[in-house]
């Protein structure tokens, strides 16, 4: 049998920088998804047994035998798959041996924290059982995207699915969701993953992956909520890459430099972030028709960004997207770190198929990636192959 | 004997539309001048006596006969020069048929209440003399730089220089300036043209141009400061022509629909108004090197423009040339009413004049038009030419 899981990136609508300084920051999911196969292995004397996983978009293949594992693990005491628990320093050793084995080209040695995370939650959950993983992902890798809290989330979702610890309906057919509390474990295992990736994660990306819809956060307080609006979103990864920290130093530094102006800067950032949640939330279309909705985000985009330019955090390439959509009446702003990375442009449920072609093309013909999503969908999902 | 007059320019340094609901903002003067060159008659019997308007920059030559002029105000009663005046209804009547009378080209009607203005303020503070001015500039007109100030100024500096209103030496050589008093007086003339021209005018435009220097306004209220730093400004026309009352009146219904966000944007924009002043007035080079200064400066300008951004009034000329700039690590920010306009690119002392070239030329091939300026110099002065 094969279980698949899917889990959603992110994006941030409002309030990225800001809530570093105490503001609300508001993120959502996107219908871009990272893919898990599992498919555990039925005893045979043939081969040795191994645990193989597949980086598809990547094209690279590890394999590990099984008893090199056991061996990597004299100590190994089986956890509760229903108790996420951190990687320990031991566990950290081990893992790092085991990855260090690979031959990960050195231009992709950035997917090692990866691998790491993909054992440390292998083998909390399925211990020593031979398997093959394939992961294959909609999401720019780096880009802001929240892909490595895809890709934790997503495989948590399937290595549970197969446990005791979440109790799931093996004969549904097609993707479906988890109840509630499944989803709080397959959360919490996902983000012990992404603080192998991380180190130090702020729960968010993880948290919109695995819940989908949008969630609110300020002071490291998260509030899930519903979005009514089905907006539709182009997102153009300028391919430019982003030092999150230093873009972060950059903003405390002027903050420091200029206490009065920065303060009010990140107060605004914050109304905008709370009249956005409260205008996705609005009953519709008894309230405000969708036009009115999108006008008013579109509006409070423009507002953020050019709040996040005073911030200092905005780059040459995405000017050049923010002229690029202006040409076409289309309101956009950085999301995330800034600095290159992503651009979110609404695009409007009425606006003409022909002139998103345009906008593509003219954005792809300066070397940028472009992606149409819709946001705030649904968070991880499962479905269950069974082979004849 | 010919008097010569200038006028500066002006620019907004930081504050514009945030001013209109009570945040500060501060102009400053731009070396880019408005001359008005005065020539009264001697008496002849030989022609026609008259008064004669050239308008160098536009080609246009205006002559009314004095006797027509004389026919026009048959009530006029001498006003004293050193009472300015507004122009009363019967006033307003008798210009405005004598401006009719000329044939100004359609393309050129614009021109016509600066010629109003011209023959209030010259009536008002030489009555019928014959005389012949020559009117010629270094500004734009309509671009936002305060060329009817100048013009204004200029004008009524050279008419007062001439009278006993004001004691001027004339033996003094080159361009000199007023005392206090009698820039008092000019500037209140330059008040009652502008009032012609624009209707309702701030008093910014007129109050910079006279004095010189950097003002900052707040409520109605102007307060003239030196500066004590020297900066260099790259202006560049956009050549788009703005329509301040509609800019001013979206940025007030985007107040109307965000009253949280925009009221924390104008106390961001508030507070940088109040740091530049600080700025430009801190005692160098003991404190603060000058590259330390323009460090600031630029940084605040960035802050600003940003927020002038999430106000809605950029327009993609100035994205364009603040793109360009930014290639060249320069800060940018549009000045003025937005939506076209003119933006300023702070040029750092150290900048070397190859990249200054490369700018311009870039810009211009844009279609966009170029001056450097220093900021903050002289306001109004006036030379005196014997001939011999």
């Amino acid at each position: 049998m094969e279980v698949k899981s899917r889990a959603p990136g992110k994006i941030i609508l409002a309030g990225e920088h800001a809530v570093v300084h105490g503001s609300t920051a508001v993120a959502s999911s996107i219908a871009l998804y990272t893919y898990v196969s599992l498919r555990l292995s039925t005893p045979s004397s043939e081969n040795e047994e191994s645990l193989k996983l597949v980086l598809k978009d990547v094209d690279l293949e590890f394999s590990w035998p099984i008893s090199r594992i056991r061996e990597a693990f004299p100590d190994y005491v089986a956890l509760l798959s229903s108790t996420p628990a951190s990687c320990s320093g031991d566990s950290t050793k081990s893992i790092a041996a085991l990855v260090e084995e690979l031959s990960i080209p050195e231009a992709k040695i950035g997917l090692a924290s990866g691998v790491s995370a993909f054992l440390w939650l292998y083998l909390s959950i399925q211990g020593f059982k031979p398997a093959t993983v394939v992961i294959s992902s909609e999401l720019p890798l780096g880009a802001g995207l929240g892909s490595s809290a895809a890709f934790c989330v997503a495989l948590a979702a399937a290595l549970l699915s197969v446990t005791d610890s979440v109790s799931v309906d093996l004969c549904q057919q097609g993707w479906h969701s988890f109840g509630e509390k499944e989803l709080d474990l397959v959360n919490k295992w996902a983000f012990e993953g992404e603080k192998i990736i991380h180190g130090k994660p702020s729960g968010i990306d993880n948290t919109v992956s695995a819940y989908g819809n949008i969630i609110s956060f300020r002071s490291g307080n998260l509030t899930r909520m519903k979005s009514n609006v089905h907006l539709k979103m182009l997102i153009t990864n300028t391919k430019v890459g982003r030092n999150t920290k230093a873009l972060v130093a950059g903003v405390s530094e002027r903050m420091l430099r200029h206490p009065g102006a920065m303060a009010f800067v990140f107060s605004a950032v914050d109304s905008i972030s709370k009249e956005l949640t409260t205008v996705l939330q609005s009953p519709t279309p008894d309230h405000l028709s969708v036009t009115q909705i999108e006008e008013k985000v579109e509006e409070l985009m423009e507002m953020n960004q050019g709040l996040l330019q005073s911030m200092g955090v905005s780059h040459a390439t995405i000017e050049t997207v923010l002229q690029t959509t202006l040409k076409y009446k289309l309101a956009s702003k950085l999301t995330g770190a800034g600095g290159g990375g992503c651009v979110l442009t609404l695009l409007p449920i009425l606006l003409s198929a022909t002139v998103v072609d345009k906008v593509i093309a003219e954005l792809e013909s300066n070397g940028f990636q472009c992606f149409i999503a819709g946001v705030g969908g649904n968070g991880v999902e499962i479905s269950f192959e069974h082979s004849s």
